[in-house]
């Protein structure tokens, strides 16, 4: 059994519990809406999200339902995130299945985001006064949004920087993982330094997890994601791989590379390219490296927390995050 | 000077606020972000909703700057449903500005709609845990999407009763602006009673509101609503007017309607045949008609009410939903 299964079997009960929710909670009385929000919501992915918070909260010592409840709330704000996101780019694959847009067209889908965020209101409404995850929850939604605002304004600059690369994914990707830890903190302590190292520790996981993805993205076979290989780059939305490559190659290479990332270039030729230009300058592993680097930040952040299996189950959560190969 | 322009005189100093508030939640440190979400911001619209909650809040004996809060909260909502509506109905031009998706792409239409409902997010986290806006705005929030993606659903069908329609808009329409007089009757009061009368008082004027809204779409001059005339019926999605023309011509014309209704018909020749069926059937005037009813509810129930210039700037107001011209 891999780690991740392992991870999974340990808190087995917990996400069932939080798949329990997340359909109670998406139902809709109106038959075409609940078909196609339950379409989305039962779309898979690894639950990454609820994961986080059900294991931050374990480590800290809360056992109850309200992690099962904000483990649905973060992958719901996920989803709908997902969702709108297939309107943009027009992914015609998401994970493996069709994407609502291409089966109902987008306005189906644009609604069936905003549907899932106005659960989520409704799922928040009942928490108490004092409770910190509708302040975390509208700062994250907010930063995600400013994240894929920035990053769309970005596209077809060849010159975003490795760091503005990385604020941008921070926010895009990252806040929602830090914010899973942080909620799942919350729910069992007061004490801020357990609190803050689980933040640490989804802020360093997040990055490595998107810079993992990048890299994933040129995996040969768009199956193996379930996501358009080269989608986002041929956007003109520069990745890691490609902004590192672009940092190292020479002036003839660097012309070539804008050259084939233009939409109208054939796609097998760029490919070709960007697939030369990787393996002469080690680009992937290179990068595997960066994230190694951010998945042993967020191990290292976890050492002042009780050693417990849960505490375990992150530290090989953090490892799982690089060597996924989907 | 007009009753409506009376009206916004009466509360100038609360819609100066509202509109202070509104610059001040949706700024963002990133320019691109403040850029996009101000432009939709400022683009105007009559600000309907927020008057609703300024005068019911005062009918109810409210004076203070929660109102302001609200009708922002409320505004941003609406905002925000009308940018994803353009990114779903690729309107080229909305209350006659160049809209958020021709200026700027899809991307960032949707990006800044879910921006708007993250701010909105923010600006209740501070409320007390007995607040109902929460509540209400989950509950409002739902209701729009249920509604937007049962029209969407029911596009093309023909067969759409008027009480179906109605429903529909309910839920599009009607449960903001209920929304936005129940909360401003919260403010003032806890007598349910007082509550009840505005609440319908906001059912009733945001049927009459929409169903004006449709006989409005059919103006010949598109610079006169600020909107695409025929944009909605040539996507199949039927309105007021023409379900009602519908059920009263006889099968010839029934037959010819379905085929001018279809996109691939010459507009031209669209517009001709549904201005003379509505003429021979006097749909319009059958239309206002149905309005005016509402609009009479809608004062009547606010009978109850104090008798103070905001019970009757909201009489006012109901009359002024049917007589506006744009």
């Amino acid at each position: 059994m891999s780690n991740f299964d392992q991870i999974v079997q340990l808190i087995a009960d917990d996400l069932a519990a939080v798949e329990a929710r997340l359909t109670e909670e998406t139902a809709s009385e109106y038959s075409f809406v609940d078909m196609a929000v339950q379409h989305v919501v039962e779309g898979g992915g690894k639950r990454l999200r609820p994961i986080l918070v059900v294991l931050s909260a374990k480590v800290c010592g809360y056992a109850g339902s309200d992690a099962h409840t904000l483990a649905a709330v973060v992958e719901l704000i996920h989803v709908a995130s997902l969702v709108h996101d297939d309107v943009l780019d027009e992914a015609a694959i998401r994970r493996g299945r069709e994407t609502l847009h291409a089966k109902w067209g987008n306005k189906v889908a644009v609604l069936v985001g905003d549907y899932l965020h106005a659960r989520v209101l409704s799922m928040l409404v009942s928490r108490r006064a004092d409770d910190p995850a509708m302040a975390i929850l509208a700062d994250t939604t907010q930063a995600m949004c400013e994240g894929e605002v920035i990053h769309a304004y970005k596209s077809g600059d060849f010159d975003i920087s490795e760091a503005e690369y990385l604020k941008i994914i921070s926010f895009k990707t990252g806040k929602l993982i830090t914010a899973s830890c942080t909620l799942g903190a919350h729910l069992g302590t007061t004490d801020p330094k357990q609190i803050e190292a689980l933040t640490v520790y989804g802020q360093q996981i997040g990055t490595a997890f998107q810079i993992v993805d990048d890299v994933l993205d040129f995996a040969e076979n768009p199956d193996k994601l379930g996501k358009n290989t080269f989608g986002d780059l041929r956007e003109g939305k520069l990745t890691f791989p490609i902004i590192y490559a672009r940092s190292v190659c020479n002036e003839d290479e660097k012309q070539m590379l804008e050259k084939v990332l233009n939409p109208n270039t054939d796609e097998t030729e760029a490919i070709a390219f960007v697939e030369s230009l990787f393996q002469r300058y080690g680009v992937e592993n290179y990068c595997l490296k960066v994230a190694q680097g951010y998945a042993d930040r967020a191990k290292a952040a976890l050492a002042i927390l009780p050693q417990t299996d849960a505490r375990l189950a992150l530290q090989q959560l953090a490892d799982y995050v690089v060597s996924r190969e989907s």
